[in-house]
């Protein structure tokens, strides 16, 4: 039996159409040629030099909001300190938008283009850890940045204050905008703050993420849906009379095997995974309440709503087994990102031109140490914090993850880049990268973050050619598209959905 | 904690009321003795003794029947033997009746009252084993008579042409009936007889089994339902394209787990218990058929079908879970036997005056060989070969098993009662069992049958207040209640149900 | 197919040869005859009439421990309560003992024979509930008297003052003691007494329990093993690199089904019941440690060590599985209950002497009001609280659960009974319980427990020959038996077991 | 969260460093165009004239295959017609080889180099059918011709036969062989024959198979692994002694429950799949015996044996949970393809030479008949027959299934193709795909196969330098590995694998 690519595949949606891919990035790089001319290195020169000048305080803020690390839709010191810095700079800021208390918009400036830059600032549950290469939390079970966006939001708030130093300086005409964006980790932060509106006159959005390399992503990340299933059943003594009793636990652990015998039947660049968060209460009684907190993503928002449709049916089926009763909260939702092959290469030449950082002998060190602890076959080179990957297109079938961020690029030409904040080899959620978000290597990959950012808000607003093509190319990939995320019409942010 | 038998139980009905019980024997055993009394010992001598001047011919049919072991609704010349035999003794027969071909009546005499004796002669597959005491099938995993229905036709035979031949120089009143009942290992031949109303005008039935002591069993067995479960997938290759398939199979075994969890919360004395009949087809390709077969039974009728509408929830919940279709054809039905407390201890007495067989010695040898191969902690003594137990009521939770008869004595009062016709220690459905009914022992044990069987029918006619008696206890047990089967309506006997 | 009793049943230790209890019984009564005899009726007067001065006062200390429920291990107020009015009465306290901060022993007198109560005064989990016939919690969530504990550590004690008043006033020789015991519910709190050698001194133990009717309970019970099966995996993120991690909830998903597929294979009167107590931090993380609370029971202790090993091999089977680590931590353990056939007779006819309470008109009201939320079908009669049960012999099938009095009962003749403080129909473990275990009905039923305990302390101390024959059958059954605990040599008692 | 792409991940050996294969292509694209020069346009043209000369004989060879489709090991026909014809064409042939009565070797010339040319011939069970477009089989349930291996072997002889003249016109010197290699479908035919060492001498292996479009293979294809896995339980009587019964069935159930928790945990281009051979007999017997056939398949053998090893740890998991045995009989086994970067671009170049082929009105009425039968969203263009798809690098995520060619390529240099000889859409192992490999689609895409093969053979015995290039590059990709099969050592073929 030989391999046949079938090719009525009904993932057309995920799959980008690499010829057509590489031609519309042909016509782009023509434009973007331009755009390069256009936006003279002199005025590079002046945002790399701005952002140099800035960057102790801000590697200082991004310290402080390593050091109160707090979780989803409750930083409020952190959100408190980044509003605090951008108004002393200068910006005016929005706090509290889209039913979020920690959501904020700082803005300066007034008219087209409007360009806007993304932060976020939540950390995670249970990665506590002390700047130092071994594990050792501050505070046991305690959150902790592994995700890095103490640098995230305290670098791209960088980026914003030497654009604006830039605009103010040389008169650009504009709007730039810093979205404070909380509860980006399985909160959905940013999805609310779209369905408020608050995207809806903006032309391009910029940014980053920390990471062990510095590459551009243009596209992919998987959409997500998560929700708390859970299950009511009739409570009964388990030893005098089970047969008296339905048990939500049953529902749950059939729900949980339903999941992994329908894994074999969806694309395989699909996940499903779920935690128990309620399980009984005491095991002579047969549990009448039982709780699965349950994930989906696909690298499609069209396969995974069909996914999704299944795993709803799996839990009624669950309850129809058991004699039970089920009801389904959501609680996040995020969609793909739409890539945007305009945009794309104008961070790349950014990037490059910025060409990452050098670690120094002490840095090397702690990095030698980190890697050590990874358990790793091959242990990649450290040359990664200095070296700029090539533009690739997006391969559906690498591991991903999912963000919020999504939901903005289905609502705006978006575009984003990593830089390696981590010692290459380490992944985010892990305790190495909440040490290295709380030292001089996260801070040094920051930098490098905050200067691609700022090039690529300056070319924008020198190139309105370039805002033009961003906004055609965003057009035509969601022809015969609508966006649409699963979180149900009318429901807040779950501003407690940590809580199990 | 302690133990509070729960006042309110919901399985009222499964549960014989002790006291009430108790008294209600009392009160018959007054007219019994009455009826010991009317019923000459005269007459039971007479009987007995045209038994043992007909075991020798009877004894010879049953080996035949052994030797040719037919399997349900194909027992074609076991039935006619038998046929043959009972219209040479003088019966009129009526053969093919209810759509069965193997089933048939045969009749004698006229008027009131009508007893009935009721005559399997259907074989097991499997159990096909040569008349030794070790394990030698006389051809590998071919048919045999493993529950000894070879012997329970034949003795129940010569009962009735006892009795016939009684009657008849005696110029008893009544008519006597035989019932040659076919399919009685799961394809629930009696129960399409009491449908076609072949029941309707008998006053009572008499029937035996046999088993490893004599015993009368006055009510208990388990109302069973059988079914075979289908499901209906999207086939696809299994390594190609998993994601286009719809395994039936999964649907199969979510439905088993489904089950599995569901015994925890059934009565303890029920039992589900399947196989799986068809489980793909090539192991690359996801399969589009597959099937469980399924048999779900309990003390109480009431009860199993609050267990059977669980469990098709559970294959409705297993279609759902995995995007297929089920449907569901049933195979057979079986009530639980509806004791009788009038006939029980005439039955008792019988069998106490017959008093059971003793081993020769080369039988004792014969069966000390056999026990040995039974693995079994205790082993019981070969006195019970001529002990008879004495009358108990029946145990619920004691280890049981399912018959058509149940489905006859829910329509006519009905009493029956078992011989020790295999070694004590062996059980039914055993290749020891196919052994001991084809040679001497099962035929002690048969005559034995024959003689408490024909006692019983004899007293009957003698005594018409026994006849009331039994109707009344009949009634009693019955108030408020309403056979019915769990067989839809119009399906015809399922000729072929051991077919996968 | 026809039901047959396996004969050589290997649950044989677990059935009580009917017979031979009879005629054990038969002989036991002409003793008990003497007994009865011996025990002149003034002393039974002058008991009674002692209890009932005291039941005021007694019923007041069941309302103070009702009024702050303690969990198990934790029954600090509860205990010392009962320990200062002990000693208020004459007793001599040593608290503490076996490790338990809350057990203690009160002794009076000196001297052979040794006649022990036994007082509980633990609560259970969630069943706060006000002394109204309505579901209304005193705190949500909250603790609560759902097994009567509070009636029946004060009832005991209640006894107890009173024996001790007659043993004074009449110059009984020997010993009495009452066993503060703590921690019933799930913390074997006696087995560890047991194991101190607290009871080798004592020559019989007297105990009763809360329940909803009048009757002795001679024997029974379930044996039970508790522990909590903590699997250990490994980490990854759920999105990002699936395959790497070896998920501990797999591992506890396996194992429940792993239990389940195990219940058709064990003999129907066994309970294997469980909950999830740890099922993963977060969705996006594999779990790499997964916990499942697990519960096994069977009226015969050898056959749940059998059943118990078994688990351990499902434990085994589901880290082998999914690639993971397992331990077991055994959190508790009882025996199942030694009846004892010399006692049993005694108390019954004490509580026939007492002959329970009659409720008044508004204890009526309340009743019924109780027993229209019991959505049960067929509702018992209030006559239950003055009339007792006959002794019958334990039904091994019947509904049951598990007591650490059955450790104590291996180790010493013991007998006890339960009283109808719970309006008939009422289960434990339920709000109703809680809720008629704080006012007079509870209270009423707790008096009638205290005569029958008092009266059969007198009755032992009085007539040698008993406590004789109560030692003589607690040798015979025992013969060829060895107690043991399942809960290993060294562990102490798990004073935080309810922590999860 | 982001997503990145892990550096360190274990799955290296089974994805293709990108741009290491892009160099190598290039430096050996301009060996090739040497060869490419070397032999001579006249050459080519004389053999693609042999082939059409001979073409009508072997389509009606491959239809007589067609005809009587025979499953794997069982081609007697099929093997004799193919060997007749070579002989009868000039080759000498062995048949019988590595202890397949089918297998056969037609040899020609003689000296180096040795090219060896491959040929299927065995059918499928169950997908007969006429060669129509409608469903509609020849038989019901019976073979056909799914994989279109009718065509492959004919088309394969076709091209042996035109070199082997060309070879005699020409006087070339070296060796050509053709292998008749039976039972490729889950038989591994192939890999026997390796393992007898029948490859040890030949340079380079041409193969080709039947598709749905013109396109060369350079590598790919699933490593593969199948086997029966038979568990051993304890029979007992479902409904009487469930207790003392070790199901059998239970331990298949819990095996594939353990499967589908891995699914979560193997390297997302992993497959497992199974179905259930022997399920039980009588649905009232606790099954003593039931088996599972399983396959495993992953890109790369290392992984395969990871993941192959983790499966039998589940079955000793479900054999643990449940008190049975297990035991594991291998099946087939078939590798991974090697790919040859020498090879691949003479091949793309040849088919890019011969150009596909045109389909007549009639053919095209009868395609587009078959593509209504498909039910797929996109319908691919027919133009897909006459068009030769670019050279691409091995998507290692790309749908894919296994083939024993993958043991051939690990032992000698090795290269194949697919031509369109089914309607475009049309998938492998399809009813649809029967009925084209019996007409005059098949056979077209057969005849440009044969063209290729013939022009690749006839360029690699023009080219020495050809043929060193491509041991070097099976060296280079060979560094460091090893060839293994997971088939047992002294296994013989499994003649009759399809027996359940």
């Amino acid at each position: 039996m030989r391999e046949l690519v079938p090719n009525g595949s009904r993932l057309e949606e995920a799959r980008p159409h690499l010829t057509g891919l590489a031609l519309a990035s042909c016509v782009v790089l023509s434009m973007v040629t331009q755009a390069f001319a256009q936006a003279s290195s002199a005025a590079h020169t002046q945002v790399v030099q701005l952002v140099d000048e800035r960057a102790a305080n801000w590697k200082q803020v991004s310290k402080q909001i390593w050091d109160y690390p707090e979780l989803g839709y409750h930083e409020e010191k952190s959100s408190a300190l980044l509003q605090a810095q951008l108004k002393a700079a200068g910006f005016s800021v929005e706090a509290g938008v889209a039913d979020e208390p920690t959501a904020f918009i700082a803005s300066y400036g007034k008219g087209k283009p409007v360009i806007a830059i993304l932060g976020e600032f939540d950390a995670l549950p249970g990665l506590s850890q002390k700047p130092i290469p071994q594990r050792s939390p501050v505070l046991p079970n305690a959150p902790g940045h592994g995700c890095g966006h103490n640098l995230l939001g305290s670098g791209a708030a960088l980026a914003a204050v030497a654009v604006m130093e830039y605009m103010a300086a040389n008169h650009v005409a504009g709007t730039l905008r810093y979205y404070g964006t909380p509860a980006e980790e399985g909160g959905s932060g940013k999805v609310f703050m779209v369905r408020a509106g608050l995207f809806k006159d903006v032309d391009v959005v910029l940014h980053w993420h920390p990471g062990d390399r510095n590459s551009v992503t243009n596209g992919g990340m998987l959409a997500v849906i998560s929700a708390k299933v859970t299950f009511h059943g009739v409570a009964a003594h388990a030893a005098m009379a089970p047969e008296r009793g339905r048990s939500a636990l049953d529902a749950v652990m059939l729900m949980g095997n339903g999941i992994e015998f329908m894994r074999e039947h969806v694309p395989s660049n699909s996940r499903m995974h779920y935690i128990i968060t309620k399980g009984g209460v005491a095991p002579n009684v047969v549990p009448d309440l039982a709780q699965m907190y349950l994930v989906a993503r696909n690298p499609s928002n069209t396969v995974l709503q069909d996914i999704w449709d299944r795993l709803l049916n799996i839990s009624q089926g669950a309850a129809l087994m058991t004699g039970t009763t089920v009801d389904v909260t959501d609680i996040h939702s995020d969609a793909n990102i739409i890539g945007n092959d305009a945009l794309a290469p104008v961070v790349q030449r950014n990037l490059e031109e910025v060409g990452g950082f050098t670690l120094t002998e002490a840095e090397k060190a702690f990095a030698v140490e980190i890697q050590k602890t990874l358990n790793i076959d091959t242990v990649p080179s450290l040359d990664a914090t200095h070296l700029i990957e090539p533009l690739r297109p997006v391969d559906l079938n690498a591991p991903s993850a999912s963000t919020d961020v999504g939901d903005v690029s289905w609502t705006v030409p978006t575009i984003g880049f990593i830089t390696a904040t981590f010692v290459p080899g380490v992944a985010p959620h892990t305790w190495q990268a909440s040490a290295l978000a709380g030292m001089s290597i996260g801070q040094g990959g920051m930098v490098v973050a905050s200067k691609a950012l700022a090039l690529t808000a300056v070319d924008l607003f020198s190139n309105p050619a370039l805002v033009q093509a961003a906004r055609a190319d965003f057009d035509r990939k969601l022809t015969g598209k609508a966006y649409r995320t699963f979180i149900p019409a009318g429901q807040k942010p779950p501003i407690n959905y940590r809580d199990n």
